[in-house]
């Protein structure tokens, strides 16, 4: 597949060849690339991945392709999200060290990134549908969310190096018209690409009935496309989390843009609900703990957020906004400034939780949890509990009180038949 | 003042020789430079306007200096300010045809825009302190709010061509920065170059002391700066508007930024605000008249802005936000998610015009509105209750309920003594 630019996707078989004489790619697997052990791993919907494994250790080649793989060369998409994934990585490595894949290299032209590779970790999606607890996962992301939210924000970033970093990111146009339309659009009318499970149909019709809720959802998007509050991951499922039981590490940020300061954690959240309401065809005896675990794991995400943006705000307050001058240095306390910003952020991750909610069910790109349930009779009214919910946290997100009346909402969704 | 870069800022004398040859200057103006009677007026904070009139017409050249005029050159500006208020310009005339001056010739080496000199037009800013009416200027400002809110907005614009306008100007740092300064903080604390009229002491310190009034403010410097809802002019006050009796252009867009929807026309309705507040020290017995004039400007625009917002809104509803295919398409109106979109520019709007009543008897540049009343101990009380009202636009921008709550408020504000 090569390219008048020189671009020339990789695989196993021309791997060596190719990357032979990097110099930190040698140091990380070995001088020789004929000792090489190349496998290509992508299982994602985007990218092609491989593990390079050698005497010295092993390393992760990933390569961006110049087309959605998940629908092949119909769907070209440009290679620059390499540049952006790159760029997006070396700022949340600064801003919350140790969050994210240690970079080895990174080649433009040949949209390719050489990171660290990360084991034994596994995908936490995978772990969630198995069962399996991460210890310290709360604290991860919420820290992760909480410091790359804050310092990418004008609350501590100098503005003018913020706003030149939004104009670098503005270059971004196509990966960010990819959530606008699959995650904010095409889940509330008939989309070509759409597919939901059988059964859902009146649940669906209760959602594209609901003009208030759309005009919600219409108003994120205008918010998600129109608003520079912080460099978000923008892609932060847990398929884009690598976990064992107790370390954690944030990876494939190449859906990378300024957004509002509550999508990340939004959308996160959303995940450990789908999770939640797809317990119970994954578990048996241990249902209802796991599920409450699951739940424990939003609370904890949620208060370490809360304390460290609490934290940052008092430690690290250096950009022009809610400046000391006009609190502290004048001996008035910025508390209240600061919990409405939370608020705020609160109210935005509700509604991007209920819309993420909805996309993962009804539009192209569903997650496993929910897709790995053979029998469509027991999967449509799980989906439809999680459907239903996410229209609560749409409509309702301003009057939702906290993390316990999230679970609690949770809760009662979890016994309800919706269809 | 000759640079490395060949900038050289024009003086009456220079100009003749300097233009010489600008074909579409000598097309307006006359042929022979020699003929040319060159007057420089530029009574503005920024930069040098010279009149150059002729045997053929006369036109207005307009340069930009290195530096803060109203300060001097302690305060660097950025001469790249005149290609921002070039491409402005030539956006607004885009969206709104005859809403501004005609461009005739740019010249970005030289920071400097030649254009058509309007005449007999003056000042809005001086008619109201006369106490002239300008037929047509509510339903004039009303359809350029809403022309280029709506044309420079996802609502319309296709977002990868947005998505470039707001890369481009990202680039204009310096300008906004004087905004977030002079508006959004100085009025706030004891800035340096702060200013304001003996006796309003008592009010500053209830405006400094409230520290939820400051959160909401911060809040709308967070909106003001990481916002890109749409291409706003930036700096809508009524020195940046010309008329005639029957006839009102718009001038002076260096300020020009993406921004929130609300913010022109809120900025825009505290200088008519302040017009209202001052007329007592101009005004003698056509005082009430002149005041409810004033007040039937303000509810004629917003009049406009909703009418003309909700015209765009049915007829070239063309960008990726609330698309058909949400609610026309399938049956369903959008007209509630219409006037929620419509509520939050109002919100917005009412917040932005507080801040702009509090700044501008406050910070650096004030308006002369206020300033040339002599007499302190009658500028006062008319200051006190345009910052009192200020403060209620802030904290309750939220329920105001309309313009004829506004106008109530106003009235209110206006019999009061709040010294």
């Amino acid at each position: 597949m090569a390219t008048e630019d020189g671009y020339d996707a990789l695989s196993a078989e021309t791997l060596g060849d190719r990357l032979a004489g990097v110099g930190r790619l040698e140091e990380h697997v070995g001088p020789d690339p004929s000792q090489w052990q190349v496998r290509e791993v992508g299982d994602g919907n985007l990218n092609l991945v491989f593990i390079v494994e050698g005497p010295n250790g092993a390393a992760i080649v990933k390569q961006a392709l110049p087309y959605v793989r998940l629908v092949g060369d119909s769907w070209p998409l440009p290679l620059y999200r390499a540049f952006y994934e790159y760029h997006a990585l070396t700022r949340q490595a600064e801003r919350d060290p140790g969050s994210v894949p240690e970079i080895y290299h990174f080649d433009e032209a040949q949209a390719l990134i050489i990171m660290e590779f990360l084991s034994p970790h596994t995908i936490l999606r995978r772990k969630l549908i198995s069962g399996e607890k991460v210890d310290g996962l709360a604290e991860r992301l919420g820290l992760f969310c909480a410091r790359t939210a804050f310092r990418g924000s004008e609350l501590s970033m100098a503005s003018a190096r913020k706003k030149a970093d939004v104009g670098l990111f503005s270059g971004n146009v196509e990966i960010p018209a990819i959530t606008e339309a699959l995650v904010f659009t095409d889940p509330y009318f008939d989309a070509e690409m759409n597919n939901h499970t059988a059964g859902l149909a009146p649940v669906i019709a209760t959602l594209r009935g609901d003009t208030r809720m759309k005009a919600k959802v219409q108003r994120m998007l205008m918010k998600f496309a129109s608003n520079t509050e912080t460099l978000l991951h923008g892609d932060l499922h847990s398929g884009s989390i690598m976990a064992t039981g107790s370390e954690t590490k944030i990876i494939d940020p190449e859906f990378v843009q300024y957004g509002p300061m509550g999508f990340d954690i939004g959308m996160l959240t959303a995940n450990y609900l789908m999770a939640y309401f797809s317990q119970p065809a994954h578990r048996g005896g241990d249902l209802e703990s796991y599920q409450e675990w699951l739940l424990e794991v939003i609370v904890g995400t949620f208060a370490t957020f809360e304390a460290e943006f609490a934290r940052l705000w008092r430690e690290e307050r250096t950009g022009m906004l809610y400046p000391a001058a006009l609190f502290e240095d004048q001996g008035q306390p910025s508390d209240e400034a600061r919990d409405a910003v939370l608020r705020n952020i609160w109210e935005d991750a509700m509604a991007i939780c209920g819309i993420e909610m909805h996309r993962r069910c009804l539009s192209l790109a569903h997650n496993a949890d929910f897709e790995e349930i053979e029998d469509a009779a027991l999967r449509a009214p799980l989906e439809a509990r999680n459907l239903m919910m996410g229209r609560d946290l749409i409509l309702n997100a301003e009057t939702i009180a906290d993390t316990a009346a999230l679970c609690d909402m949770a809760r009662a969704y979890n016994g309800k038949d919706m269809l």
